[in-house]
């Protein structure tokens, strides 16, 4: 299933794509997409009412937000593809590299993308996000991590490089600035998604190809992600897990690098999950 | 005022402590101490209730939680008072260096602290945390930033030192491990903290003093870091910010560093903002 919330910012309600394209209103029926929604038979309900063909459409031309309250949190996996690795100059990890992500950086994936006051250096990074679904502490197996994933949507991990690699210290001060982290259309559940390893994720920014890699080259894959950051923390449902960029950054090309500039448009994809479509603004 | 949050773990009712040490029951008045409190009219209703004098008792025995239900996110600055950043062979950094704590790590003041599974390296800091009562975007100056402030509390900034510095990449990895943010035991309002810069914090672990610094010792001090951090991320009602440590963790000290085992008991405290005790024992 395509679970949605749309509406106006802060103000969405919930909605599902069913299979012959309609978007239909789960008002009725759910209160939130969020953490007890997922952990609980929320996913079941809406399945029932979608196949029951009861539900009223919603109004065409509404404003897409992100599929999910907000979460918990966001944790994020660094230079997890050996592409993206090599072309920032870093060697490869042993291990994954988690950082965090504001949660209030989450908009719709067709928001505003805002340049921080200051910042020469915004970078995009097309992500396959993971939706938690259910409790993850020191999971030990591969089955174990799967069975936690509610679900997977596309993530643009953006990034400020001067704020992220120059301004001292931990990566977490480039990565949590405003409107940072557009999620969505769609929060697909994970029976649409029988192998999270073989998805194509795309980026282009004013028409040119920037990024064009697949989730088979992650150094590490959904489930030992999941499972490796159960060690460390506990998940719970409707947190966001970020994977990791391949290569293709602004960071990564030559000089003069086009890191994203007012009035760019930035188109997002990925295999199965939707697109995206952001006009990048200065912040104001 | 001195805010609290009382009972089980999860079904925490907001309280407050009045002048002559009674500790009063807010349930009926305010449904919760979080950023929608801190932001509105909460804290000058709940003064104009204890001048009535028409609130009823808490039990005794109550278990205290943290003063504030879990905040958007905790923000952290590394390496902030130059006694802490040397013991630790650190440069005095240039800017102020910020790093996150997931927010499901709050936990109650004198609630158990967890060692990790294959921890040999949890360490203590206490810190003076800055609870934020409105939002702080791209703030200008101090006096926009005091602004921001709906109170102070103790926090204990619990860390992995392995995870943290050992492990690849980034220090997230040893700061959010389950309980490792104890919170309290009051939300101090900020008209009781006339100079949050002249605040005398101590921690002892089974007895003996390890910290015993002053946040007049800060390198950059709460208005500074809150006007920073507001240029980088949007900070929200109910966020909270970790201000640093003063000199005294284990790693700091000689080898064989004595970093907590099972059975240890952490006692904190900081002037005028109350006491902690966590006992430590091993995560199951």
């Amino acid at each position: 299933m395509k679970l949605l919330r749309v509406g106006a910012a802060g103000q969405e309600r919930p909605a599902v794509l069913d299979t012959r394209g309609r978007l239909l209103d789960l008002s009725d029926l759910v209160a939130e997409i969020d953490g007890a929604f997922l952990s609980g038979d929320g996913i079941d309900v809406v399945r029932a009412a979608v196949e029951r063909g009861e539900l009223p459409a919603v109004e065409r031309e509404v404003r897409i937000g992100a599929p999910l309250a907000r979460p918990g949190k966001i944790v994020c996996v660094g230079l997890n593809y050996s592409d993206h690795a090599a072309e920032t100059g870093a060697e490869l990890p042993a291990e994954p590299i988690l950082f965090m992500k504001a949660p209030n950086t989450m908009v719709g994936p067709n928001d505003q993308v805002l340049i921080p006051r200051g910042s020469v250096k915004t970078d995009w990074e097309v992500e396959l996000a993971v939706v938690i679904g259910r409790t993850a502490r020191y999971l030990a197996s591969d089955a174990e991590a799967f069975a936690c994933v509610a679900g997977y949507a596309i993530s643009n991990d953006l990034s400020e490089r001067e704020f992220q690699l120059e301004r001292g210290g931990q990566w977490d001060k480039g990565k949590s600035c405003e409107t940072f982290n557009p999620l969505g259309p769609w929060l697909v559940t994970a029976d649409e998604v029988p192998d999270p390893q073989q998805l194509g994720l795309r980026l282009s920014v004013n028409g040119t190809r920037r990024q064009d890699g697949n989730t088979k080259n992650m150094i590490f894959g959904v489930a030992e992600i999941i499972r490796y950051v159960s060690q460390f923390m506990v998940l719970e449902p409707g947190d966001v897990i970020n994977t990791g960029t391949p290569a293709g950054v602004a960071l990564g090309l030559p000089e003069p690098k086009p890191y994203l500039r007012a009035g760019d448009v930035i188109e997002v994809e990925i295999d199965g999950l939707g697109t995206q479509r952001q006009t990048v603004v200065d912040a104001s």
